[in-house]
């Protein structure tokens, strides 16, 4: 355990590959393995910050391309930083805008210095480099800030792939050169695609920066599973004990469980949000559409036993005609249930690990969760 | 004071015309004056019933052609009634369906049996006659069933607010022979359009049916609103002094200040939530878009004193930022602070009644609040 610097890693214990630890930030402290449920635009959609306190989220994501274009990071920074103009007391990571801005395609350049991109908001000409990101990512005050990288699409070649890399790597010198603060931390990111040889070298060349936590990007981009697996399973070894590790986009339930396994404390993804506001709820079954007819008559929670306030004040008949009908309340409770069964779900992966039963929680978890051949 | 009945007015306190009392019935006490959010689809957008706990309300009002057409009253009657499905435990006030079938123009024939419609969700052909209204009301299981009754658009002339108003009247006694529940209660509506005679003769005529409470229907429907005012003024002594008097549809803040200075108890309006969505909010001072570029730096809540949630958590410049990102907590705050906004002015309405104080109430706040020439 080392004590320095604005956020840092607490081992409490493993079982197996499986960690159990705690991330302290200045905004209190978060167990892990955890989830982060997405605030892409400076709020989780549909939801409050009272409401995700209720849930049990400790932390959020937020995304550095949105905030900079709208409101504004300078807005954000005016107004106190981002946890006070969104009134969450929580913690928040940020990410680089690297994804964002890689993602726009046609509308982007990319250098050594950085990329030149148009906003999909009003076309405006903008450059992010690693150093604008972390000047951003400061006036936004986010508690972990993540370096400005390069997510390698799949499939990709070889030398693209190492050469994104090694990008990455002079970037997130930049970063950390370009990073100042006592109350954010700076993550750098492993990229190197599905080459174990890259994601190995990536691990090293990381560990050397020194930095206080370490992200795992590029993965969950289209491989298959067993891949991304196999990815965890090569750098596992490589990746610092004492840092937290970070699985980015990564958030579907079977792969939480897997990630763990394979010594992840952190993920991050938009799809339980963004499905729910479609109608698609988590149960430990897998998933169901709260849309169907075969709900119309159903007045039973969408799980029983779950303790979220959608399951514990209504029927899947209620939520079902509610998304008919497009209220806003359907969303609300969709939302609310899945980020709850997500943060259920870790409170048990956790207690678990704490209990030294990994493995067996593991197998219980697959015995009910649907999982396609060859997805495991 | 009359006490018989699922549903009975207790009156306390008169101040001048206005009054202040208390509305009894199965899910509770409603102290009048009142406004009652409108949860149109068994839902007050946007809002959960612990939020309109919250926010103070005590009654609202659903939609009985709406729920009628989806989920179907049938259904809502298998969960156990409208309470239970929508999980909200206070009162709740149905309208007649009259309202919206009369709005559908093209899609629907009058005669004296009743309305012939076709749904505007599909197309599907469908009749509404005071007895199934009733029949749909006592399904949903609502507190206070309304009449069926015909609103006459404005302008009409004398003769076709006579027929409308006697049709009316005709109807109202069928719905109490067709009305049986020890639970709900069902009030009659006083129509005659702008005309004061038929106002006065419609008031008479409902009155002689001895129904637990009266609305006042076809009012703010395009008429200047002295009129309005005028036609309440001549119809105050006649509306019988122990039973509670529901303007329908009207909630503007000055015209409540003004239905209760002319004998009002209960009012209903959907523009403070629908305009909510649009980023309208309500202060004291008037209505503001919250959209609007000046509050973009503006990091002071929406009004200042006000306990919402909104306004104790969050500055405009954030929920400007929402609105101008679709975000739904935009949609949120604004309702909260809307519903809330005039829960407060009618605690502040009953406080000045109780201490015998209405008219400088009602002077004070025109002091403040912006009305047009000739709207008072």
């Amino acid at each position: 355990m080392q004590r320095k610097g604005p956020v840092w890693y607490e081992p409490l214990k493993t079982c197996g590959h499986a960690r159990l630890g705690i991330v302290h930030t200045t905004h209190g402290t978060i167990e892990t393995p955890t989830f982060m449920p997405v605030g892409t635009q400076a709020t989780v959609k549909a939801m409050s910050p009272e409401e995700m306190h209720r849930i049990g989220s400790k932390i959020i994501l937020s995304n550095t391309y949105h905030l900079y274009l709208r409101p504004g990071s300078d807005l954000i920074r005016e107004a106190g930083g981002l946890h006070r103009f969104m009134g969450w007391d929580g913690s928040i990571l940020t990410d680089s805008g690297g994804f964002q801005v890689f993602s726009l395609d046609d509308l982007r350049k990319i250098t050594e210095q950085g990329a030149e991109f148009r906003s999909h908001l009003d076309g405006s000409k903008h450059q992010f480099t690693p150093e604008t990101s972390m000047k951003v990512q400061m006036d936004l005050g986010s508690d972990i800030a993540m370096a400005f990288d390069i997510c390698t699409p799949f499939p990709a070649d070889y030398e693209r792939t190492r050469r994104d890399m090694e990008r990455t790597h002079r970037w997130a010198a930049r970063c950390k050169h370009a990073h100042e603060s006592d109350v954010q931390a700076l993550f750098g990111i492993v990229q190197g695609g599905t080459y174990a040889d890259l994601r190995k070298a990536s691990a090293e060349s990381l560990a050397d920066l020194d930095l206080p936590g370490y992200g795992i990007g590029g993965l969950s981009v289209g491989e298959p599973k067993p891949v991304m697996y196999g990815i965890l399973e090569e750098i596992d070894p490589i990746m610092p004990a004492d840092k937290p590790r970070y699985l980015m986009g990564v958030g579907s339930p079977d792969c939480l469980v897997e990630g763990v396994y394979r010594g992840i404390d952190m993920f991050d993804c938009v799809l339980p949000t963004r499905t729910a506001r479609m109608g698609t709820v988590l149960t430990r079954d897998g998933r169901m559409n709260i849309r169907n007819a075969q709900y119309a008559r159903d007045f039973t929670p969408i799980e029983e036993g779950c303790d979220c306030y959608a399951c514990t004040h209504f029927t899947k008949a209620y939520i079902r005609h509610l998304f008919h009908s497009d209220e806003i309340l359907g969303a609300r409770l969709a939302t609310w249930h899945n980020l709850r069964f997500l943060e259920r779900l870790m409170e048990d992966i956790r207690a678990a690990i704490r209990e030294d039963r990994y493995e067996a929680f593991r197998n219980e978890f697959f015995e009910r969760w649907p999982v396609k051949d060859g997805e495991r």
